[in-house]
């Protein structure tokens, strides 16, 4: 199995920046499983800004809904999924069945050999949303990174732009 | 004094199932002291996932509101409160004094001899809510968190089901 | 340069009584930098409850919108800078453009000499905000917080009252 790490933090904490470094560790081609869709302005801009930051020993490959084929088409250098939570959000907002689309990832991320670095979202530490869907999505996020943590080699926190590395650690219980 | 432990952490973020490893450290029968009612569907299927994970050797204890006399009641075993929070949402929603209700609660637990495992929640790392009542809770949650740590042997912050020990720890001053 | 210190945490979790013992580490004078102003009884209270805890060796210089000139003017004492996101929002709220007027901040950092400690707030953590002006405060806050910590000596992260040093720490990469 290859080795999987797991960057989480809110948002503008700085996560997309560690984790293009992190799979930067080994390697000198990289592929960037980008999740999001530039659906409008704000999400363009967004896109750009973290393009630029990338060069040219990257090759961007999108994968909005089906991340498992874009995994499998890139298992010959390191990669870079940025990030779960729109995946996740994608899942959800196509009416498809976020459970069984996070068990078949889980399950397919046993079938990868090269690194995969995943980003994703802190998003359940606010106030409960009023609003059901913003609800359902808040825990189908916390159980999926749960999960992926629990494959992970390493889990980092990122907050204002400072990894703290969570997994593994010294809370011995 | 009762040794007692803090367990904090978003939605979802695997902090029952820390606590309930954290309460079983010591003992073989356990109290499960439960502060959420089933009012709802949704709650309902909420509370029943998390007692299918747990087994025979715990009992549950019903405490939305009278927390105090839940603890009085099982101070011959390892207890696990679950949770901080929406025994403090309850005491707000029914009207009642949450300053009164959360000083006499930490006085209550300097008179307890078995260890106590509190699970509350982080609410306060989003966006300021708009809803007043929202805001009261926030910092009475807030509130409540500092002074249960202030008391507490031990506290871990989970995230992502990774357990970060942040009492003690090494951030000397 | 001198040095600089952040704390950042979720709300009611501890930050203000925090950055108050670091920033009384060295000197017996101090400069309290109050960016919020009393314009409600909700925030009159606030402040009030924070000035209580304080005691006569703190000045309290009120900023806020022109936080380089209070910073300038009470070069001579550590200085206590509380908070960088409700500066931040009364930048946005005034029609001020945020980037720049951040850029300006982070460059002033850069000739001051007596010790500076800022308290900022996590407000990334939720679900992301309908509201398109708290979506962009909540990038302004996460962008400024990295800058921020870019620069600083040490950043702490408090939880629950309880301080956790996030710079520097052992996440080596």
């Amino acid at each position: 199995m290859s080795k999987i790490t797991l960057v989480t933090g809110g948002a503008r904490s700085g996560k997309s920046a560690l984790a293009e470094s992190l799979t930067k560790r080994s390697g000198d081609h990289f592929f960037y499983i980008a999740t999001a869709e530039a659906l409008d302005v704000e999400m363009r801009n967004r896109i750009e800004v973290h393009q630029a930051r990338r060069g040219a020993e990257w090759t961007t490959v999108p994968a909005p809904i089906d991340l498992i084929n874009a995994l499998d088409a890139t298992d010959k250098a390191p990669r870079l999924v940025d990030c779960v939570t729109i995946w996740l959000s994608n899942i959800l907002l196509s009416g498809r069945d976020w459970r069984g689309a996070s068990k078949d990832l889980t399950s397919a991320l046993m079938q990868q050999r090269n690194p995969i670095v995943f980003v994703t979202n802190e998003v359940g530490s606010g106030i409960v949303p009023e609003n059901a869907l913003a609800r359902e999505f808040r825990d189908a996020a916390g159980w999926l990174n749960q999960e992926i943590a629990a494959l992970a080699d390493e889990v980092f926190l990122s907050v204002s732009g400072c990894p703290v590395r969570i997994k593994p650690n010294d809370a011995v219980l």
